[in-house]
């Protein structure tokens, strides 16, 4: 077990060993690029058929807006601007000629999803108009960490305009709830922290910004996906304009919404030990691996085999490793490293006993069972390792919080994890005084987790962390 | 029906009348660019479902590469970065700043591969080596035309390493027969040409490629899909190399193959007619519409809403049209524009018969059938139309096709079709001549339909036609 670095010796290094053991992703050739291999990549696959399904559940169709973007239309918007000029990488160049006019490669897709929607949006009849895309997009990264900070990533966008403010707003929480959230603690199993960003935090062009947060397994916070309400700024920038049942032109209200190749980072360090990643069930792209342990006239080998049809069959997405011409011991540490949620483990002694292991990754505990109820206890296994996950993923995060009164506490509470208390007692000011440590207010939400209506909700509670 | 131009009238105006009156694309704001609107990236979601488990099968894993490559990447193989240099988006600027080094953003990815492939790649157990990505390209095009060719469009490519020539040729016809002509004439019901390219039509850097050529309704080709034999050259550029069971270091032989949205424009203009798209029912996103032709007192539908549930389980594509509040005669034509293959109408009198209107989007024929077995009969019509359609279009298709045994016959020929001739009849010389009249030789094969193995093949027949 000389595999990885422990975590507790040294989080980032541990971090960085699974993107490498596992073969999940490299550092790609352009400075802050990443290469995502086939371990990583069929990992976001089921992210994203997950998530894909519940965005089309909520009305959204998917569509495809370009890479290049001319920049002035970026220029639109002040604040959006302001916010992501920094950050754009700029061709001037293109088939071999100087261009006239520069163009940027989509940082966020708000600006053009907005030309666009001027257009296709005639009357109230054409709204709510619900579009999401997914793509790569490029932000100028200074400190590029793979799948948390790359100057490219893959990502979703979802971009909607609608009639009035509180139906844009009820689109947003819908999509940050029964989207993200939901995807979050019932498919990564992970027990995210939901609220409304500060107005320092929030998206540039944004009236408001909502996010999940993830608690890491350091005691660090990362965001994982945000809904915005963009208000009408986008609407006046862009002329998203419809004519009311009266027949008067009046602006729309729009959202935009997005999650990311960032949830991988998330994955990794919100589950992974010091055997590397540890997949919820319902996630991993191999849900049961049944190893051949040995094998002598292929006996065990075909018992193995019939496993993998039974859970097949059962649609359980089940591998069969019966690669005897490498040790067991070396295949084992493999599985663990990928994270594969159940080893079935069979040799020919528990072949003549007519039984087999069960081994759990995230418990790492192993039982006997009788080979006839194999597949029935795999299948079960999947559902209790999945729920066990979440609960002890819940029990992490728990065991992070610190309720705190001043933002003195606070400041030494969030060295080692996140620190909670009345964002009454931090405001504007005091936000700015954590930033100065390296501190942020990651989220606001009520006592009884409900989002704040308002910047200055006397009821929000806020959460301090160090963050990725 | 005066909604679209009709296709002897003009054809690529008729095009462009689709793409625009079904919703299907627009042009973007950077020139050459496209945005392709829900109903368009709809079928593309289908051709990307049946394409992706077709490359699986094939035993390829997908990855992810980055959009941007050091130019460098593309100068270490000579054909390949002049083929492509005239064609390259180049980004100066990132983060604020001029960069030291421009970056090139991808018009496909065999050096990226190629760079990874040789870290990656020790000994020959590593091989074969399969993978693919899902992306976008950039290309600089000088007649952008949306789908057939556009300055940023959507594709897969597969680069794979193997241990000899034949492994490498084995599977790159493989990914040409089991991966693209499978899907175009099982699934697009496209009677596509399978042959080999000539050395002047080649890939930018191979040793051998070939293609799949589509048929369009105006007698144009389109090359639709392409798998490229790379033999040693980017082996040789990017050391992808291997220890041999000797443990001596030999250079692997490699493979790419990419489709991409080209392959919208071909079904548009492969299948379409004056009154819009056709689409085969196994892609179309819906596979058969209910339509309420109207109703009183919300009993038609009900019925309808009952057919739609049944034939959802049955595993039918069906949509529900209860939008009464239009009138049938516009919805009518909304849904033939869309291509849907099946229609059921359902209004108060055929519900008081007991029946309702089975209506086919291809021939747009129109039959009466008994209301309990509408289910089982639309269910039926579903497999019928995709063969009907592959046998009309491989009709329409030999119809353009003019046997010719002379170069000035084939010039005639390809006026209005394609010609096909002894490639010896031809010859380089000859291709240079055809060029100028803007004719170009699609494909190569055997009289029997198979591949030639070298480009002189004595018993080579060659297609002649004007393409997209």
């Amino acid at each position: 077990m000389a595999v990885l670095t422990p975590q507790h010796e040294d989080f980032p290094r541990w971090y960085q060993d699974v993107l490498t053991k596992a073969k999940l992703a490299e550092t790609g050739p352009a400075r802050g690029t990443m290469v995502i291999r086939p371990n990583g990549y069929a990992i976001w696959e089921r992210m994203q058929a997950e998530v894909d399904g519940r965005i089309k559940a909520a009305g959204a169709q998917n569509a495809y807006f370009p890479l290049l973007i001319p920049m002035d239309f970026f220029e639109r918007e002040a604040e959006h601007i302001e916010g992501f000029s920094p950050e754009l990488a700029v061709v001037t160049h293109g088939g071999g000629k100087e261009l006239t006019e520069p163009l940027a490669i989509r940082p966020t897709s708000e600006a053009v999803f907005g030309e666009y929607m001027s257009k296709w949006i005639d009357s109230y009849r054409d709204l709510p108009l619900l579009l999401n895309q997914w793509s790569n997009v490029v932000r100028w990264e200074l400190r590029p960490r793979i799948f948390l900070r790359t100057t490219e990533f893959l990502w979703q966008e979802g971009h909607t305009a609608h009639v009035t403010e509180s139906d844009a707003r009820q689109y947003a929480r819908g999509i940050l709830h029964d989207v993200y959230q939901d995807f979050m603690c019932n498919v990564l199993a992970m027990p995210v922290i939901v609220g409304r960003k500060t107005v320092k935090e929030r998206f540039a062009g944004a009236a408001n910004t909502m996010t999940c947060e993830g608690v890491m397994r350091d005691g660090k916070a990362l965001q994982m996906a945000t809904s915005h309400e963009l208000g009408q700024r986008f609407s006046r920038a862009f002329n998203i304009s419809y004519s009311n049942a009266e027949g008067s032109t009046e602006l729309a209200w729009t959202t935009s919404w997005g999650a990311s190749t960032r949830m991988l980072g998330g994955l990794i360090m919100g589950h992974g030990d010091d055997y590397g990643l540890v997949l919820p069930p319902v996630l991993a792209p191999i849900q049961v691996v049944v190893v051949v342990v040995k094998d002598g006239d292929g006996e065990v080998t075909r018992a193995a085999t019939s496993l993998v049809e039974s859970l097949t069959n059962l649609g359980v997405r089940a591998r069969l490793d019966a690669n005897v011409a490498s040790g067991f011991g070396w295949r084992a540490t493999e599985w663990d490293l990928q994270g594969v949620p159940i080893r079935v483990e069979l040799g020919p002694r528990d072949l003549a006993e007519n039984s087999a292991l069960l081994y759990r990754r995230d418990t790492r505990d192993k039982t006997t069972v009788h080979l006839d109820t194999a597949v029935e206890d795999a299948r079960r296994l999947i559902d209790r390792i999945q729920t066990d996950m979440f609960t002890s993923a819940t029990a992490r995060r728990d065991a992070f919080i610190t309720d705190c009164t001043t933002l003195e506490e606070a400041r030494d509470a969030a060295q080692t994890g996140l620190a909670r208390l009345p964002w009454a007692a931090i405001g504007p000011s005091g936000e700015g005084k954590l930033a100065t440590g390296g501190l942020t207010v990651r989220c606001l939400h009520r006592s009884d987790g409900s989002l704040p209506e308002t910047d200055d909700d006397s009821g929000a509670l806020a959460y301090v962390a160090r963050a990725y």
